[in-house]
């Protein structure tokens, strides 16, 4: 089964915005069994969607829209999509109950060009947009689907969730398929396949794993394919569990959420509690950590310690060990993450101190150069990286190689 | 003058990264004159990559295609593009010797396999590929220009900014076009335009004025065309003059960078420093201020005090302050501003505290509810903020009034 997507807008055209909206839906496609052959911008402009809309349609089953349903006049979707189908515009009314609504809620007045939100091509199924005031559509054209949603994101990302995907599942026989994310940290693609590799060799046909790495984690993804549901499932995981018998210790999480999720959902459950202590990082562990709602339960904070002396101050590194050793040495990245045990009360701890760069580095310590440690009371863990030349990477993968250590010294409890 | 974007290879069809690339590319493009037609994502499939070239150049003057030139075979792009233009592949000296470079500087051996990335179509020109081992490509064919670069970000812009866009610039007769980009921050785009209503109306037609706005910051840009470069400058100087001098007090940088940097080049102009105290943005603005490379000059770091314990310790707040008034209040914020300027020594120090949601809301303090401060030596300023519901864009928009307050205290001084 194949799919294309098409944007609408000139936004994307004139790099104003990046189409993350696309990867998405692929991304949800691809989950349920449908392949995306295309995905292509194009702009407010009659004819050049008419033509799209028709090139599309002759590579694909499904044709997915997003983007040009605004209010104003340079928002031309809908018509062209009437256009496109033949058919005259009508007003529908669950559409305009809930752009009514919506105004209501903010307590404006209801213009006319807002009840013109309403105004659907008198063939489409209307599809509820909770979040927003443009309806979505549903069109069953000439043994094609066509789908037109709303280019914000979270409006469009509802729709497809609630409706579209249960939709599509039940307008076309796809396979049934069964996936399976086992979220690993700490070893690199190749080794990791080294040390699956009679495993994988041994796989069933209707199983496939597939590789999705990342900066020093990698997602193993199992996808099973069948028509037994039940059967699948327990083959899926079956074959999860043969692998992560095997490399258990690298293991963060068996569902495909972020890194540092998985470990607060550990910890969380644990009752345990964390705090960082981070230099060349410069809070984005904190960040990374505190974007999910509920981190506080876990997380206490902790100290961006980009100065000696706040090293000192927040975290009690001795002076004389930050001048004999430096900022970046296994013996200040040490003090710090015990400092931060004493000093913030928590359970366990992390901090990292190293060279981002591009400045800051010396023979001895060259860009790229990371210590990074982890703590609970009784036990502090250090290790020295070496990463690359490029400053946001340096901080990315000195973020997760620190959630990296602090799964394995989390995992030490379980054994 | 009209240009189509093509990204080829799966990663971006199954949702697996998103494609950053075009529009990065359609924003330069634009910048120079040149329109952006339409952007399409395809497969590394041979019959599909033949005729999307073939759509794209049947409504564009300039192609460039992105993706597809690495050395494993599901990689086709050159020997589809030799099959495009007729022609057989050679191999090109300069582009060997630059793959040799890149495995001597590893220590690498030179397999066959890496030796046929210097393998290029026979019409093309090479383009020069410092940062990795595939050559760009440039074929001027029929009167049309197609340019085949790498789909990793870096090789292709390192690329585009020193090879293509000065070729394309003197392939074609472009408007001379001058860009100058306002940043501003603190007031909304509505207010923003009618406060310069009068000045806009007055503009030359051949000055444009773009709005581009982002969560509480907006990017004013005048693009002036024209063909004397020397009086095209001199003429969006006086009118960006203009603007400045009515908007001046929400004015952050005359140049097209991110918030924090310019507040960050304003600092370590005058020889400032700063810390921070975060509460609800969990780190975030310690983040975004030392992604960049040089920030440990004017950031001494900060404390992320997620816990009333850590705003105790770290930041001096009073435990009554916290238990009369709330972590999130005006109090609070006040004493976390001028304990961090306190306790860190900086100049200059900024706080935060609020609910980012989607829990932890209350009657009197529902999720959104944000208090700010700033302080210097003898001034503190706080104010409350009332966001919405959604926590990443809470966290967001807390740090980018956080940056435009601080932006106003340093404008003071410099009255």
């Amino acid at each position: 089964m194949l799919a294309e997507i098409i944007t609408i807008g000139d936004e994307i055209l004139i790099g104003q915005i990046v189409d993350t909206n696309s990867a998405w839906i692929a991304r949800e496609l691809n989950l349920i069994g449908i392949r995306v052959k295309q995905i292509s911008s194009v702009s407010d402009d009659r004819a050049h969607i008419l033509k799209a809309l028709g090139e599309a349609r002759e590579r694909a089953d499904i044709i997915l829209i997003t983007g040009g349903l605004g209010p104003t006049k340079d928002d031309i979707t809908k018509k062209t999509l009437a256009e496109y189908f033949n058919v005259g515009m009508v007003e529908n009314q669950e559409a305009l109950e809930n752009v009514d609504r919506i105004f209501k809620k903010y307590n404006r007045p209801l213009l006319e060009v807002n009840r013109l939100q309403a105004q659907v091509p008198a063939n489409c199924e209307v599809i509820p947009n909770l979040n927003g005031t443009a309806p979505g559509m549903w069109f069953a054209h000439e043994g094609k689907i066509f789908v037109s949603m709303p280019g914000v994101p979270f409006e469009m990302m509802y729709m497809m969730e609630s409706q579209v995907l249960p939709k599509l599942k039940a307008s076309f026989k796809l396979p049934f398929i069964v996936h399976q994310t086992i979220l690993t940290v700490g070893e690199g693609e190749s080794f990791l396949a080294e040390r699956i590799a009679d495993i994988e060799d041994a796989l069933p046909p209707h199983i496939k794993l597939a590789y999705l790495p990342k900066l020093g984690q990698v997602r193993l993804r199992l996808s099973g394919y069948g028509d037994n549901e039940a059967a699948l499932h327990q083959d899926v995981q079956l074959w999860t569990n043969n692998f992560v018998e095997r490399i258990g210790n690298v293991v963060v999480a068996l569902e495909d959420i972020p890194l540092e999720k998985a470990i607060l959902n550990k910890m969380a459950a644990r009752g345990l509690t964390l705090s960082a202590a981070e230099s060349c990082t410069g809070g984005y562990i904190s960040h990374l950590i505190t974007q999910h709602p509920g981190s506080s339960e876990v997380f206490f904070g902790g100290a961006v310690s980009y100065s000696y002396e706040l090293k000192e101050s927040l975290l009690g590194v001795n002076n004389e060990t930050l001048w004999q050793y430096g900022a970046v040495s296994q013996e200040t990245v040490i003090e710090m993450v015990e400092g931060a045990l004493f000093n913030f009360k928590s359970d366990y701890a992390m901090a990292v101190t190293g060279v981002a760069g591009p400045g800051g580095g010396s023979e001895d310590k060259p860009v790229g150069t990371v210590w990074i440690a982890v703590a609970k009371a009784g036990k502090t863990v250090s290790k020295k990286f070496t990463f690359g030349s490029k400053r946001l990477q340096n901080i990315e993968r000195t973020a997760i190689a620190a959630f990296g250590m602090l799964n394995t010294l989390l995992s030490e409890v379980e054994n």
